[in-house]
């Protein structure tokens, strides 16, 4: 197996990404092509023991940056390493693609550009998704910001895509599949997320229903279907809000001489907190729908986390994701034409799209 | 000046409720109409030093619950406290209404109810706002949750009335306005969104662009404006996040001795932080868009939040909140019908409305 990594991807790449690479090579005995600025990426590799490792360099003269519109920016560098680390996994150089670029980026490198892998026949749209912890342990949320105004047979394909990855790739056995909306009567959510209430009921997927945002933490669902737009406010504000308690708690614990000495007694538990929270810790988030395995981390990932995003990669070749959902996409094709018609008329004025990315 | 206040509204109604009142009554010598079963409120009062404060008690047999659907309870019972509640600011015999029921009741309550006070002339949709707190002080977010599948207008218009209500009773002299979307360049958000955003542009409101929700907490506007769905899943997802880090903090501390006594320490840094978070501080936002001053409370409130939301409902009643947007909306009207088309066409497939609650 190989797998593709996008070296220039997170914001301190690409020293991380090479330390990442160098550990999961170590760690897993795969082999990792490193794509990006080859100079810059010999000099990093220079500072690891990396006799024996399975590691090669495919050079690529550009880079998209975090800040870049992502469709524009694969059209302007078709040399960037993403849009070549993405032609290596079409034309099966390479079994998996992982980046921490810029995720529109990702997107747009896998559906519009001179390496693109397309979209797995059926899928209307291919969704973002993330890990994310719960007290349970985790649940996926798609999706997270490809797509906005979504039709409400997206989300049922977003449900199905999840499910079958958290069954095939998280090993959750029947994993429970959840509607993000306002409420948890059916009436509520807008009318796209009603009209797909009612197809997913009718579907075999273990449908939990609706779950309210307050609800996503305490893991009421293993896979929570989300419009882009809705799904990525969810996630950016528990983001706001964790950073927000911890400068918060900082603060007033540094403000009081008694406080101070009890938050240093009690550190370990706050970093057991903060450990629990850790995106490193879940390495990273397949990109669903598209025509081969691809995996994105997150930008501020460390190399714990890029050797986790390539674990997480390599257990989505494994266990065959991409031709599990061709097959249960086809499968379902049928099923989805009934409901997809009467889905138009349920959130009538959502006008028809020609299947091409909003981003 | 006279507000009512509905005595069957808390989660611990009326007891609750009516301690609130009499605090009310006693700090800020304005009547308070209590409204609901009077034997029940009687027998709370009893138990209070009530001598000299200005308290009247109105009787309404029938009680709106949390659970009910908000329109079909207002019409099965009619002689609801929110009903009768909401006929006393109708027919003027009040100057406010305060409730802290069923949010959706209350909007029903005042539009669609034998007691409604119907919207400020111009106003499309009525919008309900939530006041959260910032690293920097504190915000204002509406819709919450009475709208969804929004139409640009009806954001600007929220946008409008979210304005006057932070620069009139919250005293903010140029409030920054914002719009809750998935990243900040003005192609981000959904259609609707996006349109909005290209209209508020055009304004003369101090328009500071799109807000991401990360930067929610951060303060990054005094009014932030959003689809009742979006907004719904952005404020329940920072009660579900804020919930879960202290549930995990509690564990880990108390699984660790040296942590136990650590946070036994910082207790006073804890209580402060929770203190900073607590909704009842706030005390209620408004209803904003209706015609009269109504005040919606946290279901969870205690004594003092309902102080403190009758504190609210004198100050906007004092600022003449309702009689500013009445006169903003019809200066705007002419502002808007020249956008309004324009959006029309922008948002295009959203289909046209009568101005009916989507509740």
């Amino acid at each position: 197996m190989r797998i593709v990594l996008d070296a220039m991807g997170t914001d301190n790449a690409p020293g991380v990404d090479v330390e990442g690479a160098v550990r999961a090579a170590r760690a897993f005995g795969q082999e990792i092509i490193l794509v990006g600025r080859e100079s810059d990426i010999r000099a990093e590799l220079a500072r690891h023991d990396t006799a024996g490792l399975p590691l090669s360099v495919v050079h690529a003269g550009q880079v998209i940056e975090m800040r870049e519109h992502p469709s524009q920016a694969v059209r302007a560098k078709p040399d960037s390493s993403m849009v070549v680390g993405m032609r290596l996994l079409r034309e099966g150089k390479a079994n998996a693609f992982v980046s921490a670029g810029n995720s529109g980026g990702v997107l747009a490198a896998a559906l519009a550009s001179a390496g693109r892998v397309g979209r797995i026949p059926g899928v209307k749209r291919p969704a973002l998704s993330t890990v994310f912890p719960t007290l349970q342990g985790t649940s996926l949320l798609l999706d997270i910001g490809a797509n906005t105004d979504c039709k409400p047979e997206w989300l049922v394909q977003f449900a199905l895509m999840g499910s079958i990855y958290a069954q095939r790739v998280l090993g959750i056995a029947r994993p429970r599949v959840g509607l993000l909306a306002n409420g948890e009567e059916e009436t509520k959510g807008n009318a796209s997320v009603q009209a797909a209430h009612e197809a997913l009921r009718r579907m075999t997927l273990n449908f939990v229903g609706n779950v309210e945002a307050k609800d996503l933490l305490q893991g009421a669902a293993d896979v929570v279907v989300s419009d882009g737009f809705v799904g990525n406010v969810a996630i950016k504000t528990a983001e706001g809000v964790a950073s927000m308690l911890f400068t918060l708690l900082r603060s007033e614990i540094k403000a009081r001489p008694l406080s101070a000495l009890g938050g240093m007694l009690a550190k370990p538990s706050f970093r057991a907190v903060a450990k629990r929270l850790d995106y490193r810790e879940y390495g990273g988030a397949p990109l669903l729908g598209v025509n081969g395995v691809v995996i994105i981390a997150h930008g501020r990932s460390d190399a714990l986390a890029i050797e986790n995003a390539v674990k997480v990669a390599i257990g989505a070749v494994e266990k065959d994701l991409v031709e599990t959902i061709r097959q249960d996409m086809a499968d379902t094709v049928t099923v989805l034409e009934g409901p997809s018609r009467m889905l138009s008329g349920a959130a009538a004025g959502i006008s028809d799209d020609d299947g091409a990315p909003s981003t």
